[in-house]
C-alpha cells in the first residue's frame, strides 16, 4: 500500500514501506516519519509499552534515509500535523541501511551548488519537489500521447544510429560502428516523414535526440527527450498549429486535474489551462507591437528571427493582447529555416514557432512533400549525397503533411518554473557533464 | 475523414485523402481504389457524364501510388466488393505524383529479397501487413504503459550517452564526445535502479538500447526498443513476475479488442489472452520433463541455461502441461547472470526468464539493493572503477526492488508470427545495416 492510500484504511491492519525521512527519539516516545513517492506518514512508538521493546531497539539504531517495511494499524489522529493520521506499528523491518552522512541536505537545495547536486543526482532527486517534478513530467507526456492515440496516431521508434550525418553535419556525434562510422540522430525528422511516405498517416515518437553543441545555456543539452509529431493529409500549416494547441490543452487540463494542487503547494506555480485556438501573429507585427508597447527596439538586421528578449516580451504581449500564455509566431523568412519546410507560391514559409511563457517550445511546419521541389530546396542549401536517401522517400508519392517537436525537458522547465533543463532532465547531459 | 469512418456517413458530402492503390480505366467507367492507414475505398467515375470531364482527364493521367484529395458523396453500394460502398467524386486533387516505377511490388513481398526490402523500406512498409504491424505494436505498447500508469508508475527518460562503458565493455559502442570518449547505453538498468534509490517508487522507460554485437540472428539488432520496468518495495521476485504477467494480459486483451479481427485476417494469427498467474518451472525440472516428454537430451554442461531448442520445446510443454503460451523459468545458476541480480541465502538466483511461444522475451529479477552485498557481487565479477558510480546509488538507503525488460521488436515478432526482428523494427539496425 502507498502512503497516500492509508487514509482510506483507518483502523485497519496495513503494511507500508518507504524511506526514513525523520527520527525523533524522545524520552517517552519515538516518532519516525516515513516517506514514499506519494507522501509522508508518522509512525508512533510508545516506549513504555512492553510489547514495543523490540521496535524501540530498532528505532534506537536507525539512521535517516534507511528504508523500512512497517506493519501496524493506521489511526485517524487529527492532532498529528502530518495528514492527521499515524501508524501504530507491530512490526518494523529495516530493508536497507543508510551507512553514512549524505553529501548534502537535499531538503534545502538552495545552498547547494548545482554541479554538486548533479554529481550526486541520486541524492538530489530525493527532494519532494524533484520527485513531484518527474511525476508531473510523466503525466504531461502520458496525456499528450493519449490525445494523439485518440486521434488515430501510431507511435514509432525510429533508429538513433544513422549511416550518414544528415541535417547539419557540424553538430552531430560520431560513433565507432564496427569497421566504419555512424552518427547519432539529431532528430527523428526524416524518419517520421518516411512513415508518412509509407502510408502510416499519423505518427509520433518520444525519444532521445543528440546534439553535439558546445553551448552551456539553461535551455540546451547534448541529449534531450523530444516529443515528435507528424501527420498527413493536412490542408495547410494551420492544421498543424491547431493539433498542437489542442494536444497541449488536453494534456495541461489532465495534468492540472491530477497534480494542480500539489504543483501550487510545492512550486508555487499555477497551471493555466489554455483556450484554443492559440493566438497567431506575424513576426513583423510582433516587432512592431513590441516597439509600440514596450519601446523594444532592435536593428532591422535582427528582425528575421525572434531574439531571446523578444521571446520574453512575447509572454507579456500575448497575455495583454490575447489573455493567452501561448503565442504562435508565423511568417519567418524561409532562408532561416530547414530546406524541408514548405513555402507557399510567394516564398512565404509555412511554419511557426510556439512561444509559451516567453520561451520557444516548438518549431513546426508544413513540410515540402513534392519530389521536384524538395530536391530543389536541398540543392539550394548545398545538400548533396547525405540527404539523397531522404529525398528518395518522396519519389513515389507522398501526401501533404506537417508536424512539430516539443522538448520534454524544456516543457517541464516552463510548466514548473524551474530555471534550467539541467534540473528537469533526469540526468543532464552537456559538453562537460556525462556522469553519473 | 479517414476511410474507415466513411461507412458512418452514407449519402453525405465527404472529403477523404490517400494513396492511389489501383486504377481501372474501362471504356465507360473509371475505378480508382484509394488507400489510407485505415482501409481502402473505391471511387467511381462515369465517363459519359458531362460534369465528369475534368475528373476523367485527371484519372487518365494518374499513376498508382500518387496521392489524392477527393471530395464527393459516399454511397452505400452493396454490390461493390470493397466494403460495400463507393465514392462518387465531385473534385479530385492530385496532391503528389508517383513519378516512376516502384523498385518492387510491395503487394507481393514473398518474392522480394529481404535486403532489397530493407533498402527500400519506405516502399516495403506500404504493404497492408506492415502498416497494420506497426499499428499493433503501437497499441500493445500503449496498453502496457496504461497498465503501469494505473499502477502508479512514473515514466523516466534516462541518458543514452554514458561516461563509462559499464555493464559489459566488449559490446558497447564508443562515441566521440568533444575531446573525450562516451559510450551508448546498452540498457537503462543502472538508471532505472537509480530512480528507485532516489525514491521514485515505480518507474518504467521505453527507449532505444544499443549493443555492439556482431551477430546476425533473427532476434538480434544493434539498436532496439526496450520496454523497461523497475519497482520498489517488493517482497520477492514473485511480485516482479506477477506484475509482468498482469501487464501482458492487460495489453494483449486490449490489443485483441482493437486489432484481433484484422490480425486474424492479415496474419492468420490469433491473440490468445492469457490467464494469470503464468505457470512457473525450475530450469532443472524443465530439462527433466523435456527429456521425459519429448526425448530431448543434452549434455549436463549445457543445462545451466536454456538452449534455443529447449526454449522452442517450452512452448509445447507449457501448452500441454498448463494450457499456457507463457512460461516463467526460474532457478538459473547465479554465475550465469549479472552481478546485480539478487541471490537468496542459499545462493539461488532470484530471477527468471519469460518464454512466450518458444522464445525468451524477458529476463527479470529482484535486484541486490544492499550496499555491502552489491559491492561484493561486483568485485566477484571483477568489476571495478567503471561501476563505482552505480554502487554509490546504494550507499544511502535503497528499498528492495526488482524489474524486467521486454524487447518491443521481439514482442511484435512473436505476436504476429513474423520470422525476424529485421521486419518488426521500423528500420532495422545490424552490423551490416545502418541505412536508410
Amino acid at each position: 500500500m502507498t502512503i497516500s492510500e492509508l487514509k482510506n484504511h483507518f483502523d485497519e491492519e496495513i503494511e507500508v514501506s518507504g524511506f526514513v525521512d525523520e527520527i525523533r527519539n524522545l524520552k517517552w516516545v519515538q516518532f519516525v516519519v516515513l516517506r514514499d513517492q506519494t507522501g509522508k506518514v508518522q509512525i508512533t512508538i510508545e516506549k513504555s509499552e512492553e510489547k514495543n521493546k523490540e521496535l524501540v531497539e530498532i528505532i534506537d539504531n536507525l539512521t535517516v534515509e534507511s528504508t523500512l517495511r512497517v506493519e501496524g494499524k493506521i489511526m485517524n489522529s487529527p492532532s498529528v500535523k502530518l495528514g492527521g493520521m499515524e501508524i501504530i506499528p507491530t512490526k518494523i523491518e529495516v530493508t536497507s541501511r543508510n551507512e553514512g552522512e549524505l553529501p548534502f541536505n537535499y531538503k534545502d537545495l538552495s545552498t547547494v551548488n548545482l554541479d554538486t547536486r548533479l554529481d550526486y543526482r541520486y541524492i538530489d532527486l530525493r527532494s519532494e519537489a524533484n520527485v513531484l517534478m518527474f511525476q508531473v513530467q510523466s503525466t504531461m507526456v502520458r496525456y499528450m500521447r493519449e490525445y494523439l492515440y485518440n486521434e488515430g496516431f501510431t507511435e514509432i521508434h525510429s533508429p538513433k544510429l544513422l549511416g550518414a550525418a544528415s541535417e547539419s553535419g557540424s553538430e552531430v556525434f560520431e560513433v565507432k560502428y564496427f569497421d566504419r562510422k555512424a552518427y547519432l540522430a539529431q532528430s527523428p525528422q526524416f524518419y517520421k516523414q518516411m512513415a508518412l511516405a509509407s502510408g502510416f498517416g499519423k505518427v509520433f515518437e518520444v525519444a532521445p535526440c543528440f546534439r553535439a553543441e558546445n553551448s552551456n545555456t539553461s535551455r540546451h543539452a547534448t541529449e534531450f527527450t523530444s516529443f515528435d509529431v507528424e501527420f498527413a493529409y493536412i490542408k495547410d500549416f494551420n492544421d498543424v498549429m491547431d493539433l498542437e494547441a489542442n494536444m497541449l490543452k488536453y494534456a495541461l487540463e489532465k495534468t492540472n486535474e491530477v497534480y494542480g494542487e500539489r504543483i501550487k503547494e510545492v512550486f508555487n506555480q499555477e497551471i493555466i489551462v489554455p483556450k484554443t485556438p492559440f493566438p497567431k501573429m506575424r513576426l513583423a507585427d510582433i516587432y512592431k507591437e513590441l516597439e509600440e508597447r514596450y519601446d523594444y527596439k532592435i536593428d532591422d538586421s535582427e528582425k528575421n528571427d525572434l531574439t531571446t528578449e523578444a521571446e520574453r516580451l512575447c509572454f507579456k504581449l500575448a497575455k495583454e493582447k490575447f489573455d493567452s500564455e501561448f503565442l504562435f509566431v508565423i511568417d519567418f523568412p524561409a532562408e532561416k529555416r530547414a530546406f524541408y519546410h514548405m513555402r507557399d507560391e510567394n516564398g512565404i514559409l509555412q511554419g511557426y514557432d510556439l512561444i509559451w511563457r516567453g520561451v520557444e517550445i516548438t518549431t513546426g511546419a508544413q513540410r515540402e512533400h513534392r519530389y521536384q521541389e524538395i530536391c530543389k530546396n536541398a540543392k539550394e542549401k548545398g545538400l548533396g549525397e547525405d540527404v539523397k536517401f531522404y529525398l528518395d522517400f518522396f519519389k513515389h508519392g507522398c501526401p501533404p503533411h506537417g508536424g512539430f517537436a516539443i522538448g520534454v525537458d524544456r516543457l517541464t522547465m516552463l510548466l514548473l518554473d524551474i530555471p534550467s533543463v539541467k534540473e528537469t532532465q533526469f540526468l543532464f547531459r552537456g559538453p562537460n557533464r556525462i556522469a553519473p
